[in-house]
């Protein structure tokens, strides 16, 4: 039988497909058409049924689906490393609010590009995003070729951005229609928190996402803190307004849950909310460690986010997969707990529900070629015995040696090929100066 | 004034000295003679006061202190990866156990020279190690170019390796005389823990420690469970122990103190005895988060460690200073807990202490020439506002682009100058087999 043509052939050492039987080929390879798997098998039979006008051999090598950041801000790679080590009122209120309440549509850009950036270096092709500004998030994701659901964010009181919540909710409409024809981008309604909003506008905000079939996402039981807040406004847990307001719903995303009683992980597993586990950001916060075992156990329906530059350092989601697994085995004491391949699913499978593109997260036939491949020819990563394992322990974000989305290469070996990062690592340099005048103004 | 003639000048747009200030320089160089720090400052003053044979300009960039290693078990590289997420015991005795008990000496040495080759490229320029046929280790590291304190390991009982702890003893005596002469590999005196050997042994072995000079180690507390053996077989616990018999002195190191009370860690700190934190390997191994804050606050000096890398699964020092930092807020939900520069320190000056190498772990003139660089023109470290951030909370070790050890240039670029990691790759593959028949065969 004559080879079927298509545009791209990848091949590596092993594939971990993330198929629904987490099926690990040895010696394999991905043929791609368009923007879509053709198919996935061994080389050889990929070779022979197939025939490409690129072939890609990544040699010692894992391909796996492209990695999904189910929680960021990520224009706030602009802040990355202003200040750490401080209680969260002096962060927020002497570094990150005095930078933020001067930010141009044009910074966020930046900020957006230096992130979408590093995704693609680190092997994310998706993630879901809240800030403001998000029309440039678009912009800058859209230049890219990634994927990303954008959340406008809005609160009770007004931003810089927006006067009124409902100045907000016509810029999402503004947004969504902006991005309607663009498959890779979606729009998600994106209160900030219980206790920085008020529940009769939270349950608006779901009424327009009831009717324009969007995700309604949420910070919610971030940390002790912010339950003790809520409590002293509202009387209620943040879970508990969220229920008691019929705001937990399959549309519902929540972002952290660290502080959560059992009988609010029932009441978030019965509704099929789903839940943004954030590790990195919830240590380095001091919010403390999310009972994730235990949200997993429920049958909680979790994805793993990196949170904003500013509270991690980095938007790399394999630091994140190693740190979701080990920290939960640490905190129970037992190294049984959240084991590699449940640390995987969230940042792929489970990841794409999240976000609501569920055409990508695993390499299967007719899937979207959203693809990564971790370079194994590094002396932290030999000798291999199972590339599951070195995928979550020993790998990091620039062992990426390739990077595709809808098909497209976007990176590889070191280079990008939609970002100009040249000119966006010069501008970051600008805006740290524009950064340091307005904390000394502050 | 002339130019004074130094061997090689490394500029970068910083420099974290480590010195008594922490001083931070912005445009430095460092100028170096054989292998000895000359003069460490801003650029222009090191150019115009010294000329040297070679100038390695790293651009945008953080010169550093090498950093040190507190405690791993660097021949155990060979079985990274072999076995994840299980039960200790399980772990132990299904999978290490079964590979150990084959090793041979030329195996021990390609662990130890897969170790070396990724701690080199990932920054790292000293260790302490703990494992078997130690003289293995020294090879490797002397021909790797980096400093280290090899430690023969013993046991109550019969090893694979020592029929009786004599054996041990004679071979620490072998192996010291071996190393007599290279000032940058020393050896220490290493029972295994209190669980596996017996108090008079170990009173024994420091009487050896005190005759010959050298540091004397132990795993000691490293998890609920080894308290609970200990406790079973010698009615108390293991600090308890060490404390009873006189073996917690200036000289004593010990590796994890996870499970220890806080009459304990008076004692500890009274003794002036150091303690080794290795955050991830306590994480995976499911053995708990140690009090370092406590440790700390209480006065004990305390260097940082991976453990070996089939309980971590890299030896990444990067990333142990971010999950060190970061593991320490959260668990005391206090952001302000461990801060970078704490964290820096145990990776560098303090580990110069805790390894007995009192001439590196700082930039200094008339230090070591122990030296690496973080290449910062990476999209993960932009924009910089300051450089001990990124270097703790962003940063990895695949960042490193330099790594000198008393002046010698031993990894550029991707480029080892010492060791041969092609021919060390095809053997690590080869040794994959070998283990996978072993543990065919248990």
């Amino acid at each position: 039988m004559q080879p079927t043509k298509c545009d791209l052939i990848i091949k590596g050492s092993y594939i971990l497909t993330q198929d629904e039987d987490r099926k690990l080929i040895k010696g394999g390879a991905v043929a791609i058409s368009g923007s879509d798997i053709s198919a996935v098998g061994i080389s050889t039979e990929i070779e022979s049924g197939w025939i490409a006008d690129e072939v890609v051999d990544c040699g010692k090598s894992v391909i796996m689906p492209g990695l999904i950041n189910s929680h960021t801000h990520v224009p706030m790679t602009l802040m990355r490393g202003v200040a750490d080590d401080l209680p969260l009122l002096d962060w927020l209120h002497n570094y990150m609010f005095p930078i933020e309440s001067g930010l141009t549509k044009d910074l966020v850009e930046l900020g957006a590009r230096i992130g979408c950036a590093e995704m693609i270096a680190g092997g994310t092709t998706a993630f879901i995003d809240g800030y403001m500004y998000e029309d440039m998030v678009g912009k800058a994701v859209d230049e890219a070729g990634m994927k990303a659901v954008l959340g406008e964010g809005f609160f009770k009181f007004p931003s810089p951005f927006f006067k009124t919540a409902q100045d907000a909710w016509d810029e999402i409409e503004n947004l969504n229609a902006q991005f309607s024809e663009n498959a890779r981008i979606k729009t998600a309604i994106t209160p900030h928190a219980v206790f920085t909003t008020d529940p009769d506008q939270l349950a608006e905000s779901m009424e327009i996402a009831e009717r324009m079939d969007l995700l309604w996402q949420i910070h919610a039981a971030e940390s002790v803190p912010e339950t003790e807040l809520t409590l002293n406004t509202f009387g209620k847990r943040p879970v508990e307004i969220l229920k008691e307001y019929g705001l937990l719903r399959e549309r519902t995303r929540l972002h952290h849950c660290v502080d959560v009683t059992d009988e609010e992980i029932g009441w978030i597993m019965e509704s099929g909310a789903m839940v943004a586990h954030n590790p990195q950001s919830n240590l380095k916060l001091g919010s403390g460690i999310c009972p994730l075992t235990k949200l997993l156990e429920a049958g909680i329906h979790c994805g793993l986010g990196t949170d904003g530059a500013a509270s991690n350092n980095n938007l790399d989601m394999f630091d994140e997969m190693r740190t979701a697994a080990m920290l939960q085995k640490g905190f129970l004491q037992n190294p049984e707990a959240m084991p590699a391949q449940t640390v995987l699913d969230m940042a792929t499978v489970n990841g794409a529900r999240f976000l609501g593109f569920e055409d990508t997260g695993a390499l299967n036939t007719g899937m979207k070629a959203d693809i990564i491949v971790i370079n194994m020819d590094k002396m932290h990563l030999k000798p291999v015995y199972n590339p599951l394992s070195h995928a979550i322990y020993s790998a990091g974000g620039q062992d990426v040696c390739l990077t595709v989305c809808d098909g497209k290469v976007l990176y590889q070996n070191g280079k990008f090929s939609t970002l100009d990062v040249e000119t966006i690592s010069r501008e970051a340099e600008k805006a740290v100066e524009w950064a340091l005048r307005r904390l000394e103004k502050r």
